[in-house]
């Protein structure tokens, strides 16, 4: 133990052996998080990987970049989850490369050793390749982005304000979304509710009819992937609100100024949201052979890499074919939350030799809200919409969250919102100028 | 007006005359902000200039930086306060320059003129002159710091995790605060209350009985411009927190690791927190021979800026001297408050010819609070300690704090956190990473 090169394999970033099976895990999503909690009570150590201190709420980043929601509300510290628990390691780190012949991760912390590694890295935004859309749309697929879009389009209204040219204050004030899934429509009708209701009172000095809020979908409905009614009532409750909903429009670049559309005339906008993909958050060292489509990893039923020995995929990463599911499972937290379920079952059969169990996705539904008080909800034998439909995609909402203090903020936070149409956070909050 | 340089001069910053006399007002602290709120209704116009589009309740900085409330809580959007107002004009800028000979000042936007020019930058943080510190330490004096500081002592517990080294573990964890005024004394408490009561539940892997929060002050008391009783019921409650307090030390040196101390043994730590001492935080353009004694503005009793024809200073930039106050004002909020107040009133009889009245300050009292439930109050004519303290710190901060919904947030976080002892902000947000 004295020797630095065997201190460094023993003790990598830190930890040390307990004797216990070690799962490593990368990503603390809805995957990762889950997996972690279902294990730790089982004789396992486990080591938790992040980039962020913290677990996410993607569903509700629309609400932090509309000013609708703090992020500390979606936002949970992952060792408040783990408190008091000693066979949880939690890192904050970056995996540089996974070394599947060694069987460790390199992070920026150092090495860490497993026995099982679960890669639930996640999705990131995809641009399909299109650089103009990459430098300069802004995506919305983390807490500092939705934060940034929420600053840039505070500071937009604020420059606007301060110019004559009424061209150029146009272009700052309209704004367009492109994708037309449940990012992009929430997002459009959180937009649609702040230009009625918030913004002509904060800004007399400006006139919001002028401001235009699009949605442009390639796909001849919205919200593909639900059901036809959903994207037809989503549709109707966005052009009540003055969305203006270009379907089967296709962008094809953007320069900050001007958007590009196929066959169609191009229009000028200072601002555009990218929700119209993802793509697998690919850690470093995994051979091509295992990606596919999306840039997801490919696994048997048991969440294995095939031919990798203890490695396993979960959550958005992971592209499983099964006979339901021929093309791979949805990108949602359904998915992730079940297969976490799923391999920490398997993971304690392994141990006592039983027999493994194949995935088999249970879909709950799928839903979207659109502005103030309208959602659409597809359940397995019952579609709905307009107000039921935003109580119970409230309800499920606030139970999903983590944290009940997180749950009470945000109640109050929707509560107050709807009962005077107005939040109170927009604030552009810089980082620290700390020298 | 198709003229450029007339259109420059007349429509800066893309402000209309509207024949009412023009107020600016640069900076929207607790000076700037009221005064606003008292002149809009009666007839002027009023440009209101920050770099900040919120205002920010200093009070509480501390417990922002220690993860008790968030940013939002203790921030206020400005142009929700002047909701609907067409007569407020506010605009976030830096102010370059102030040209008392042309009436006007020179900002980061552009041009803006003034009748009336009233100068509300406040305090900043004061280093004396000891750049050591300026460099590596971290000041408490805006929003941004203050989230700098959670952000650094939370990096610092995730650094310690992954150490071996137990000298260098120590010098992460330990925490000095140089300055024994209430931001000094309140931060000391939060951070022994978070040693006690969420450390070592966040962190098994560490032994927080060796991590220590040391409170340097030079003079012979804590709360210096509080009562005696105060001071020493403050050193005994942080005493009872097992905060050591070090009256008497000066501090001449710091590098990031060590702290040198004069005639005593210098001691090391990561994380200095400077609460010694402020300046004014001045303007560019005023002349030397206005500045005085804490780089603030020499004012007569009207507020006025002697020699300088329409310009004033309220608040901490301000340095008056009456018979009750020969050495100048206290840079708190009540004073702030009150000289805004007194010249809104006297912006009025000037219009009207009237005749002036001197400010008068009247001393409601001063208080600190010292850990979860304890507090010391110095009224006029009464002091006290202890819980009931913390009773009427708690209740005079609610009501001090801009916003209802503000008030909400804040009561349930303090409620939640005195029940819990525990907070769950404890996530290290980073800027937006975008581009």
């Amino acid at each position: 133990m004295f020797c630095f090169g065997v201190k460094l394999i023993a003790m990598p970033v830190n930890i040390p052996e307990s004797g216990q099976p070690r799962v490593v895990i990368i990503g603390a999503g809805f995957a990762g998080l889950k997996l972690a909690q279902k294990l730790y009570k089982h004789n396992f150590q486990i080591i938790l990987i992040d980039r962020n201190n913290y677990h996410q709420f993607q569903p509700l980043f629309y609400q932090v970049a509309t000013a609708g929601l703090e992020p500390s509300s979606i936002s949970f510290p992952l060792r408040k989850v783990f408190q008091k628990v000693k066979n949880v390691y939690i890192r904050i780190a970056e995996v540089e490369k996974i070394q599947v012949d060694k069987k460790h991760i390199e992070t920026s912390l150092g090495t860490v050793r497993y026995d099982y590694l679960v890669i639930a890295t996640g999705a990131t935004t995809n641009f399909f390749g299109m650089d103009s859309f990459e430098q300069n749309s802004i995506p919305m697929k983390s807490v500092p982005e939705a934060l940034y879009l929420r600053n840039t389009l505070l500071e937009n209204f604020e420059k606007a304000v301060t110019l004559s040219d009424e061209e150029e204050k146009r272009r700052l004030l309209n704004i367009v979304v492109v994708g037309g899934g449940p990012t992009g429509v929430e997002v459009c009708g959180a937009l649609a509710e702040m230009r009625k209701f918030v913004l002509p009172k904060d800004y007399p000095e400006l006139d919001f009819k002028h401001m235009s809020v699009t949605l442009v979908e390639a796909n001849e409905h919205l919200l593909h992937g639900m059901s036809k009614e959903a994207g037809e009532k989503a549709f109707q409750y966005l052009s009540n609100l003055n969305v203006d909903v270009k379907l089967q429009h296709k962008v094809t670049h953007y320069d900050g100024r001007e958007v590009g559309l196929e066959d169609r005339e191009n229009f000028e906008t200072s601002t555009l949201i990218w929700a119209a993909g993802v793509k697998g958050q690919m850690p470093g060292g995994i051979d091509a052979s295992h990606i596919v489509r999306g840039n997801r990893i490919r696994v048997d039923t048991i969440n294995r890499v095939e031919g990798l020995d203890g490695v396993f995929a979960i959550g958005d990463i992971a592209y499983m074919e099964t006979a339901d599911y021929p093309h791979g499972h949805p990108q949602v937290a359904q998915v992730a939350l079940q297969m976490a379920n799923n391999l920490a079952r398997n993971l304690m059969r392994m141990r006592e030799k039983k027999e493994l169990e194949a995935f088999e996705y249970r879909d709950k539904g799928s839903m979207a809200t659109v502005g103030r008080n309208r959602a659409v909800v597809d359940l397995p034998f019952l579609k709905f919409a307009g107000f039921p439909a935003w109580m119970v995609w409230m309800f499920v909402h606030l139970m999903s969250i983590v944290g009940v203090k997180n749950r009470l903020v945000i109640f109050i936070n929707w509560l107050w919102n709807y009962m005077t149409y107005d939040q109170s956070l927009r604030l552009i909050l810089r980082p620290s100028a700390k020298k």
